[in-house]
């Protein structure tokens, strides 16, 4: 019998099915998941409309009480869930492990920003009958949660952004009930996981509705989600044309509503000469590091790299094809991912200009080999495919004949998740004119480190211009991704007992609010 | 001579023009006014581009100064304008002296917000060498303008949300150029504005793109603006179908932007029963104030009442239908907003189950006669059309059997500006249930008054779910608006000498910032 999906509290089956593959072989692993009906679509939608009111008005003690049992749900199944992840996505165990603790922090975190209560922009103005011309009514607002969300789990992060990443954390803070499309490549970690917050629904005495899981391959069962008229947001993390398409649904519904995708970054990373002169054998050994890191499948991959042409860029070029001829073969994500990846890599060392500097080791086809190439300026600028995000260990270096050539490159960027500047204090006077078209272009901009570590915490920034993400105005990891999922609502000369208690005279829920005289 | 629409510093004509219209009259106003060229759009699109990287990082003081120098120069020639418009709008001398008023007042509101500086969003999370496992980098956010923003004048408020209105205030607060495309049924109003703008633009130093002032009547100018690759953003007040359409062209760019439309909302106002017996005749006759003025042509108008049928019912309305057959014609703004007015009358008068229970007296083709229409709640159940917007001075009051009915009523309304209850201490128990419906389907929910009045103030919220606007997350009057023009962007490690002033260590612009250890 198939590993049911979950409708609120009910375990349902449907009358097909689908496996999970073994990433490192291809094949298909034990056990067989139901996919599930329009139908039973519909009911966690329904579900999770008639939870929203009820949920969303929680206290956010209660909801940090939720998050923080949901944490305690996932580690109670730590072994069983980093076990399957490790099939089902071929990444290993350390960084599994890792990532586990990454998706308890970040649940964590919204806790902890529920209890401070920043979130719920409470502000408070008196009425002032005496003011003339005219008196002023009594003024308050807070933000309320937009609605229920879809959350459509990730390839690359099985954990950290997927069931219960970063997207269900921030939207079951805001008040949301979340239902999640698990990836097709991840049907027994995802299940491990659903199964711990729906533990966690029940344990909290929470509306069933607040969360559901629903599974399978294709594209249908996204579509009839996003397009479900209950739903009223969606978190997305992944390619480009998925991304645009869930979009699409989303804008020719009856009420169009907001897609936060994250989609498609290559990351500029721009070599100084100073920095260069001073260290560029080991730039180049740790961007071989970075580039390839888990076979390259990071949003915050660095995909190309910055540079005015020099002897010290040759050092580094020199230092990084050493590194990465020493690359071992990875197994990737997905079959699905890795023949993107060598299609990737063949159409961009066969385009004009492009010189493939250094290979690493072939494996089979599950796998990825890492691979260095470089072009000039003059090429790239003549062809603007040569900057389309190929996912994967690789990375394209673009040689700059002067400073002018380096903005050049730049401004023809499309919009990034991140920016890296390799400085030192020789290089600021060069440095200096470009952040303002890197402010332009990315959400986090950093200096002397590598993009693929991405910190959870208030002030970070994954987003970014489009094909980024959908949205710049916005971030999918850290603290201020609460705002995704909220609105504001004003209410004018409501009586204290029918004002929400976020709102009321004695500040029952002890909130920080704003009061303007 | 035609009169010169503002590229920048520069006064430009094309060959062909077009005049004002006498809104009382429907007859062309002496003097023409150019029409922007497609070659003259591109160039105020370029202009405010090369502007944005200079004109975002002025410091607040000097955005907030450069504010307070439009709003004097629109008093400069406050009599100009209100003479012009009174012409071009219909609309008396007392409504916009008052409307200047507001203008001037959202202009100095947002040049106080930046003062204060919380809209910077400054975050520092100083780095922690020693955390384990891993050391954190010191992280710091600050938000940033989106880019160039296109402004759409609105037909309604030919001064508030317009030229120098609430969308270009708050854009130009949040460190956007801004360039609007004045409605076509003032371009000498708008003229007047958008030199008050210009002459602050010089007079504060600033580089010239940061306004620019396009006319023209027909849709190729507004989507030639919109579809622009420098523009970021737009904000737009008018029609659900002029929304839409701009919508459409921002989603279909190489870059997809957000639109803020405010569209079409007919704000319901709940009666309750213990408030209907104490008051039902002054009720009544506010009621019919609140719904003509100004021949209802405003967002914020009572399109609909919500009430339990009932003696009391019948008194409210008997007093309305007294007050509604005194209501004078009113010219209406336009002659196309008069017929469409008269249209949607029309249609709504011979709809089922629909009773015209008292019409204003008749004036001639520009005027709107003002009309109350009544219907019972099953026949508005059963054909939803009933709750389309139709723009001017009348309104429809739904019968409803029970409070169950009064529930379906609400949960089938589209998203809305406002809702308005009228409730005494003893309607609270049957007023409580209906509020998280409200709160799910409005901006504003306000007792005991009428929605026609919007304060500018920090908590205000003129906003709420489609199609009341395009983006339910923000607002278009308030201190909250300059968030639709902003975006964070996170710095990592950044040298100080790097960083921008908001988040220097020495913290150079006096900002408030929320630092976490």
């Amino acid at each position: 019998m198939s590993s049911a999906y979950l409708i609120g509290a009910q375990r349902r089956t449907g009358a097909a099915s689908f496996t999970g593959i073994e990433a490192a072989t291809g094949k298909a692993l034990d056990g067989d998941f139901a996919i599930t009906t329009a139908d039973d679509i519909a009911q966690a939608c329904a579900l999770a409309g008639a939870a929203f009111d009820a949920y969303r008005e929680t206290t956010p003690e209660a909801r940090a009480a939720f998050l923080d049992a949901i944490a305690a749900a996932l580690e109670a199944r730590a072994e069983a869930i980093v076990a399957r992840a490790m099939l089902e996505s071929g990444l290993p165990q350390g960084r599994l492990n890792g990532e586990l603790g990454r998706t308890t922090g970040q649940l964590r975190l919204f806790a902890k920003v529920l209890r401070e209560g920043d979130w719920a922009g409470a502000i408070i103005e008196p009425a002032l009958p005496e003011r003339q011309p005219l008196p002023r009514p009594d003024l308050r607002a807070r933000q309320i949660a937009v609605g229920p969300v879809a959350v459509f789990g990730a390839s690359n992060f099985p954990l950290a952004f997927s069931v219960a990443g970063g997207d269900t954390a921030s939207a079951l803070a805001a008040g949301c009930p979340v239902v999640v499309k698990a990836h097709p490549a991840h049907p027994g970690t995802s299940l491990l996981a659903g199964e711990a917050i729906a533990e966690a629904v029940a344990a909290c005495g929470l509306p069933e509705g607040v969360f559901s899981l629903i599974q399978g391959p294709g594209n249908d069962i996204g579509t009839a989600l996003v397009a479900n008229p209950h739903i009223k947001a969606v978190g997305f993390t992944g390619s480009r044309g998925g991304g645009l398409a869930l979009i699409a649904v989303a804008a020719s519904r009856l009420e169009p509503i907001p897609v936060y995708a994250e989609m498609s970054s290559i990351n500029p990373v721009l070599l100084f000469p100073a920095a260069l002169a001073a260290r560029a054998e080991d730039l180049g050994r740790a961007y071989v590091g970075s580039l390839s890191l888990f076979a390259g499948q990071f949003c915050t991959n660095p995909g190309v790299v910055v540079a005015l042409d020099s002897p010290d860029l040759d050092r580094f070029l020199g230092a990084a094809s050493e590194a990465l001829k020493g690359v071992a073969p990875q197994v990737m994500l997905t079959g699905g991912i890795a023949a993107a990846y060598a299609r990737g890599i063949e159409t961009l060392s066969g385009a004009d200009g492009v010189a493939v500097l250094a290979a690493g080791p072939d494996g089979d086809a599950q796998c990825g080999a890492a691979r260095l190439l470089a072009v000039d300026a003059d090429d790239l600028l003549s062809n603007p495919a040569l900057t389309h995000e190929v996912f994967g260990p690789s990375s394209l270096v673009i040689r700059c004949k002067d400073a002018e050539q380096i903005v050049a490159v730049l401004e023809g960027l499309e919009g990034q998740l991140t920016a890296t500047l390799h400085i030192d204090e020789a290089d600021y006077p060069l440095a200096a004119p470009l952040l303002p078209i890197l402010e332009r272009k990315v959400g986090r901009i950093l200096a002397n480190g590598w993009p693929t570590g991405v910190e959870v915490s208030r002030s970070m920034v994954h987003g970014g211009p489009f094909p980024a993400t959908s949205d710049p105005r916005t971030t999918s990891v850290g603290a201020m991704a609460i705002h995704r999922f909220l609105r504001p609502v004003c209410y004018q000369a409501l009586p204290d007992a029918l004002l929400p208690d976020a709102l009321k005279a004695g500040n029952p829920l002890g909130l920080p609010r704003r009061q303007f005289d």
